[in-house]
């Protein structure tokens, strides 16, 4: 039995490479962490109507795309499985209805050992299938584009931004 | 994109008011933090002697309830959309039979950067919720009552006690 | 080991009474069946006027609570121990506001071997529970009463509705 | 109490209109089910290399994301607030690795009165947010591309197919 | 994007062999099922006079282990990744306290497409884990053995029973 | 309504012994903590020859293990009624395939104020269950054999190996 986690040592071949592993983050320092996603849900302008109006048959889609952007955030641990499981600290998601998309912001906040870029993209991800839910009646070819990472600050590596022509 | 957080920069009306969030806790302060909540689950005098001689048929009442409120405060955030994850660090949950009725009360600590009321309250829930289902064929009509926080203690708002008359 | 489920057979003393089990439904008729359960979030006439108006702090208290009263029904099994897993088929969950409380009412439909009592209650607990975190800054003393079934509907033991008195 | 689900019957005018509501589909045939969708993640040369000769720092990083993505579709009811939780009958995830990005498809199928577009989609969203997991340390920047249905049967609208140019 | 599942067919090489998938079940029999799991958990006689007299420092260790183990059957589809969800229609599990073991029991049945050995054998394993959680103050060393499927009865392949000597 | 947790105190005798409960771990050390536990699956010849040679029916069985296994550690509050929810650090899991069988060994981490020993034992077994679950098509009759700690460390109790003979 070995003590340094997943490798050949005392293994057979069959997992000397490749072993998915959840690194250990337990010496890195608690520190404040923010991310910043995004992502864009393309429609068609009668649903980007719909939206506005409030007129989506199955109710209020926007404010149940925000909701379950914020709870999906916090299911990131559960959804991604080498994620360390964190105590979030807060979560925004915003939904901007534009002409024939509505692109979503979602910022994830911690003060720990570990960067919260998979709960900032966990939560547009999960925005965005739930606003899909709600419009596919409408249009059912509604599409989740750009899920991506715009900026990310806290930890070892300080603050990234997303490079230009990415 | 706003580090901002939720509202009105840059998004459509739509979203400028009422746009829910999980607000950010990361600059709290991490201190003890206990919350007791109550509740009463409202049945007829047959069922809480079913409850004292253990005869419910569908097995130990009591005892379920009492770890399914456990269990149920450990799901507060995957429950309440808004409330933070955090590491609860002990939760008591106790159940008293009464001549027509079982009072509830449980206690929920933690040593984190935010208070532990919603898990108090999900406990006591919880824990009503599985009673009424352990005894729903005794008495289909048996009622949860008064849930309630009676009394939460750390962080900056130091001792809140429940006022009288509430 | 015995294929009558629990009970004293080839066991200790220790597990020959009380043992709780999830009881067998696979023979039951597979047939429609409704449950509508209400609720009432008491609290203060600030706090009312403050959801008449859209003005809660933390953003749309009702919408968020209808949301998690609808998600808490569809996780009703992972909360309630002996509750039996089912594809629901159909939640409601609606908030009435009144002068100094909430009044919630959640259906719940399935077409399924088991009722589902549980499911609207779970649905107005956790709307309740929701509703509490949200207004908690302005109201810490509301409370969730008169949790209870109202009407049931479906499977051998047809239409139960709420007797008078209870 | 009105059996008719959300409604202005009896509600303030806060709730009359907007109020999400999972739709009753008790009623709707129990018949075959199926929905495909894909999603690209676009990436580097560099991270597609090594993905093809397995030498992805966190493991294997296709074999994760496959077997997340199989999980996430069980997920769905989960996640998705006004999902009907549905009893799946299959789900398969495929990673195909091209020069600068990876495509997904995912086909889930069911017996049941619902269709599962989302979690065909909610599928492709998990693998595709695993494989940004796996391969952020090499590329912070890789973006989730045109998460959408391709095709989905079963059902009163029988065979749906994505129209050209959406 | 082929119909068929997961396979070479215009994919890379990187796929073509050995991708998990979670075998489509839609087209089998509705038909009652059944499935019988044991396990041991080895510890000292000083704890299982502990077990007989409900003096386990952490509560009542049997019915905590008892409801563990239904409430983890129900979690099976969460934790094995390939497992169908279906609606389990019963679930029993029963623990014997021997001089110095506890036998653990779990019988689950289904009235669905696809066996429930492994929801039997997760509330055995369920089961265990906690007893060991409930009793490791006293005895670390604790060991869940032989945890194993008995019989199964149920769909195309009939009654299986464990042969002798495995 | 006591301070103190559960106990006589103003119940009736129904609960006054025997209550679980959640033990408060708040004051406890913030330290560095490791555990880590092994399982054998014992099976069939024929069984291990397809795990090496990656042609087991259902897919890479190992890989889909051990991914199990990660995120069964993380599920353990869920399962384990009175376990703390902590924020794991690290988790690996290893397979190490012998002649006719499988041994798995798993080691969480954390920095936190309660052991992780559960965590490593929670990932072993669900490792395993998986792990039958893939092969149960090749060999119904595989167990689960031996699933316990085998070292820990970190806390007030320092390093506790397992004692030789147990």
């Amino acid at each position: 039995m070995s003590e340094q986690g997943p490798g050949p040592g005392g293994l057979t071949h069959v997992d000397a490479t490749g072993a998915a592993r959840m690194v250990d983050v337990g010496d890195k320092e608690v520190t404040r962490r923010t991310a910043t996603a995004t992502g864009v849900v393309r429609t068609t302008p009668e649903v980007t109507a719909a939206l506005r109006d409030d007129t989506v048959p199955k109710g209020d889609a926007l404010g149940v795309a925000r909701v379950a952007g914020i709870m999906g955030a916090k299911r990131t641990p559960d959804l991604v499985p080498l994620c360390h499981p964190i105590p979030l600290a807060g979560v925004t998601v915003d939904l901007a209805v534009g002409d024939d998309h509505v692109t979503i912001t979602a910022t994830a906040r911690s003060a720990d050992r570990t960067g919260v870029e998979m709960e900032a993209l966990t939560a547009v991800a999960v925005a965005g299938l739930t606003l899909h839910d709600m419009i596919k009646a409408l249009d059912p070819a509604a599409t989740l584009d750009a899920v991506r990472l715009e900026r990310k600050e806290g930890g070892r590596s300080g603050v990234w931004t997303r490079p230009d022509g990415r």
